[in-house]
Order: structure tokens, then C-alpha cells, then sequence
């Protein structure tokens, strides 16, 4: 094992979406293990538009990083030497350890333990990570879809909305994606799960929402905010469940933005809007874990990793993200390394 | 029986608040009953926010009332003649009985029928009509109280407000009201539940919302929107629920007005904003009068009438109830007429 450890530091305080310049990389000696602690060797890094939130310097469901230090990020790896008796060398652990080679990492820093599911284990950073979970509990939980309704997912082939539109589909939906090219628009179709596919980019929203759902929709999986979720909102029908997975569409919070007012649109429509984050649900990731493997297993769940080699990748990799050039889950794989 | 009806007609198309003008007054010659109809003499007329939406030219969850007819409004009477069997003269019944002395009804017009609860009949317009139907069902369906939660109500001397705070104080719950004046706020805290009252005009909402909720609420029923909403919503916990009954302070929503982005919010608390409309409930009144009924006999649930007297009163009331100049449910008392 490698006594030092390549991480990757926040150096700026992005005021909107966290640039390559944010960040910087060292090369830093790892210290010893106490007792109750294990050290994992990251596999692969994830990069989660959340991570923007948590290098903020304002407090949203998490603290800021503390400028100088690593990155928060989750990651999947395996446990390579311990000073804890239930997390033994070997074990694979998906959880917070950070944008760096080596975690240093306790119990309460592991979100999932690495099941046996014959899937790589990237998988579990991804499919079976946040993404999926956050997939498979928002949407069966606060969208409680029936048979037959529409449902409207934005980016639809990003990392949570390309699993999402397989899972409304699975339920016995008319499933519309909305994503920001024609290439992804066609992926939406052939792989995950929509049964219309539209390029916002391609023409006056209020055309394209006219378009994309003529009879409007019953369930609106937003990751995006904006425009948007203004248009969307108002094409959604009585009775109709909002839920809010991001808000990726707007570049900075400070100044506060303003739009057109929602509540009358609430009121009259009846409509449930709610926001969802993935870590109040813990308790349940084993539950959202087995459900998503069971549709894999049976051919109904496809997923796709955009995979960036080597650490010196995840800097940009953000941006990227934000910027629409990934399709599925962006990681960084460090298997190469150390 | 009068061969004639006295009638408030619809004879403006108002772009905000109805105003008298709005309104014109008629004298008409009763049709004779067909089969199936039956004629109700109105007691007292409701005047509710909501025919608001009723009169403007833009439909929201009903048709706007064509100009020339009578106000759409609610009712509640006693059958006087009647071509229906199972509608016997002399029953009480609360309605669509709209602004007039005498409906020719059917079995569609009727809400309730008036039962033996020992209450007078303009309780069954009120407490027992859709204000107090409204409180009981949006606050334990939506709000999903929990003993010790904080709720804050905006209107909380109003028809619908005032139950609120009763109700969440039946639940163990922590009452702070928003009203329009100090003499409404200390009615709040005197009659309507409220642990803490504030007149929202004494002073900046920031501060005042500060000092009302310094640790913030678990849910905010509101009939207001607007900067209240805006400013309440930030002051929820992780979680909280923001049931969307009414958009009182927003005097005009063409063109639509603007405010802060709330998406954000919604995600990050983890809210749940629901859109709550009484007519959706039908099959579940009789349930939430029983259960109101029960608690005002229990001495836990007292109910404030504004009546006012004689069908001339009826064009102003509504922009008196918009403009705060009621407290607790406002009614045009016809018993004198006809």
C-alpha cells in the first residue's frame, strides 16, 4: 500500500457551478490507523451535481467543505487495511470517502456495503448508488405512479432521470423525457425508458411542452428547476406530483432569482411538490438496492457510466456535468492508480 | 311563497377583487318547478374568497360565471317546494344556491343536508361548510400534525384560519397566527388557539417571522401567497408540510406576478406543497362535520359569524373580505326577505 495519497483539495468558493480552477491536487503522507477506523482504497469517484451545494459556502441540507480541504464526494472501494472488526480488509464499501485515492474512513462514513450481485463494482457508485436510490425511492414514494399516467422526467439522460424513466416505465407509464441534446433525446428513447424524447434546445419551451404533452402530465421528476419547471408545473394535471431532485438548471442562487409565481398554480391544481434528498432515507437503502437489481436481473434496467480515467480528471468533471457533456453516471476510475 | 326572486347578477368582469360595481341586483319571476328540481329559500348566502376565481375570466378548477347570471355561490336554506322525492319540503340543505333569495335546484346543488346537530343553520355555512370542511380535511390530511409541532396559519382570524388554529391546538401542536390587525391578533390568541398572534402590518415580515418562529415551523397552512408565503416557506424545518389553501394577498395574477425562486427551498427543506381544493372531498364531508361537531361540543372549537343583513349587502362583502374588514365567516343574512 502506497504511504502517501493523491487528493484532490477545494481551493476556491464557487459562487455558482465548481470549475477545475476550485480545485487542486496533492500528494499528502497518510497517516496511521486508530482503532475503529479502516482505510479504503477508492475505486471509482463519484461526481454528483450535489457537490455543488456542498463546496458553497452557504449550508443547505450539509455543511460547506472547508476551503483547503478534500473534496466531499462518495466513492466505492475496498477496504485495504482495518482497526475495526466488523469492516474487515477486503470488504467493499460505497460512502464519503472523498475525492482522494485513500479514505480514512469510520462506520458512519459508509453508506452501503458492497452486496453480491455479480454486477462490476462501479455499479454500486451509480445504479446502486445515490443515483439509483434516489431513482427508485423519490419516484415510487413521492410520485406514486398508477398505471397509465404520464410522466415527465428532465434530464432524462443524466444519472438519476435515465433510471427513472426505465422505473416509470416499469410501472406502467407514458414516460417523456426531457434532455438537452438530439443524440441523448435518441438514447432516452432506445434505452431509457421514454416513449417521447425531446431536445429542450430545440425549440421555444412552450412549444416544446405543448408538444411533448398535449394532455398534460401526472408526475414531473425535476432535476433542473427554471424555466423549465415553471412550464412543466403548469402542464401538469389536477392532482399532479412535482418532485424536486435538483435544480441544475440554475447557474447561482446569490442574488436570489426570481420567477413566475408558483402557488396559484399549487392551489388550483391540486398539485403535491415536494423535495427529495436521498440521505433522509438511509434506512431504506437496502430495500431501493435489491428492487433496482431485481429489474437489472430481469432486463428492464439499464444503466450507463461515463467513465473518466484517473484522478487528475476529477476537477473538471463537475463542470462537465453541469455543462450536459455526460451521458449516465460520471465517475472517475482510480483503479490505475496507487 | 314570493312568485318572484330577488337575485345578485354578475354584470362586471373584474380583473382583481369584485367589487359592488362588479354586481347588479334584479328582480325575476320564478320559473315553475320541472321533475327533479326542487326550490330552496336561501337563509344566508356564504361570501368566500374563492368567487374570486368564480368572476374572473379564466377558469381555474371551475367555469367562470358567465356575465348577466347570478353570483355562484354557496348557500345554505330550506326546501319550500320540491318535485324531488327524496328532497321533502322542509328539508335543510347547503349548496350551489348562488346569490339570491330562491334556487330552482337538483340533487347536484347540494353539498350537505343540513343535520340535527343542535347548531343553527348558519353554522352549516360556516363552521360546518366548506371553512370549516377545509380546516379539517387540508390540515390532518396535508399537515399530518404531530403533538408538539409548530404550525403557523396566515389568516388566522379568518373563516377557514380560525378553525385551523383550533384544530392544531386539539392536536397538541404549537399555534402561532398571522393576521391583519391587533384587534384580530388578540382574538387569535384569546378564541382561535393561537399560542402567539402577530398583525403581519406591525412590522417588517422578516423580523416579524423571525420573532414568530425562531425555530421555525413543521407546517404553514396559508391562505395568503405572496411575500408571506415566500418569507413562512424559509422558515420551515427539514420536512415541513405547506398547505396551499388560498392566494388572498395577490391582488391580480394578470400578468402574472413574479417572486423569489422557491425550488431550492422545496429541495433542500425537504418540503411537501400541496394544493388543496374542498370540492375534491365530497365523499368525505360528512366525516370532517362529525368530527368538528364533536369538538364543538366539547367546548374546544368556537366559530365567529360576520353576519350581515339583506341581500343588498352582499355585492361589497367580498372586497370587505379581502380587504380584512371581517373576522371569522362572513354571510348575508336573508331570513327578513322574501
Amino acid at each position: 500500500m502506497s504511504e502517501r495519497n493523491r487528493r484532490v483539495l477545494l481551493v476556491g468558493r464557487p459562487a455558482g457551478i465548481p470549475l477545475a480552477t476550485d480545485f487542486a491536487i496533492d500528494n499528502a503522507p497518510l497517516a496511521p490507523l486508530v482503532s475503529g477506523q479502516f482505510r479504503v482504497r477508492n475505486h471509482y469517484l463519484s461526481v454528483d451535481p450535489a457537490q455543488r451545494g456542498w463546496a458553497a459556502d452557504v449550508s443547505n441540507y450539509s455543511q460547506p467543505v472547508p476551503l483547503g480541504s478534500v473534496m466531499r464526494a462518495l466513492a466505492v472501494g475496498r477496504i485495504v487495511a482495518s482497526r475495526h472488526p466488523d469492516f474487515p480488509v477486503g470488504t467493499g464499501v460505497y460512502g464519503w470517502f472523498g475525492w482522494q485515492q485513500f479514505a480514512t474512513a469510520g462506520p458512519a462514513d459508509v453508506l452501503t456495503r458492497v452486496a453480491d450481485t455479480g454486477l462490476p463494482l462501479s455499479a454500486h457508485a451509480g445504479v446502486l448508488g445515490i443515483n439509483g436510490l434516489t431513482a427508485w425511492l423519490a419516484f415510487h414514494d413521492l410520485g406514486r405512479p398508477r398505471g397509465g399516467e404520464t410522466v415527465l422526467v428532465s434530464t432524462a439522460a443524466g444519472a438519476v432521470g435515465s433510471i427513472v424513466g426505465q422505473l416509470a416505465k416499469a410501472a406502467g407509464c407514458v414516460v417523456v423525457g426531457l434532455t438537452g441534446s438530439d443524440e441523448k433525446a435518441a438514447l432516452c428513447l432506445r434505452d431509457f425508458g421514454c416513449d417521447r424524447a425531446f431536445n429542450y434546445r430545440s425549440r421555444p419551451l412552450d412549444r416544446l411542452l405543448a408538444e411533448a404533452l398535449p394532455e398534460g402530465a401526472d408526475i414531473f421528476f425535476d432535476n433542473v428547476g427554471g424555466e423549465i419547471l415553471d412550464r412543466a408545473l403548469r402542464s401538469l394535471r389536477p392532482g399532479g406530483r412535482l418532485i424536486q431532485c435538483g435544480t441544475a438548471s440554475i447557474a447561482s442562487w446569490d442574488p436570489a432569482p426570481t420567477g413566475p409565481r408558483n402557488e396559484r398554480e399549487v392551489l388550483t391544481r391540486r398539485l403535491t411538490w415536494s423535495g427529495f434528498v436521498i440521505f433522509d432515507h438511509a434506512a431504506r437503502f437496502a430495500e431501493a438496492a435489491a428492487g433496482l437489481v431485481a429489474l437489472i436481473r430481469a432486463g428492464a434496467l439499464t444503466y450507463r457510466e461515463d467513465i473518466r480515467v484517473g484522478l487528475d480528471e476529477a476537477p473538471g468533471a463537475l463542470g462537465d456535468v453541469y455543462a450536459g457533456r455526460n451521458t449516465g453516471k460520471t465517475l472517475i476510475d482510480l483503479t490505475g492508480e496507487g
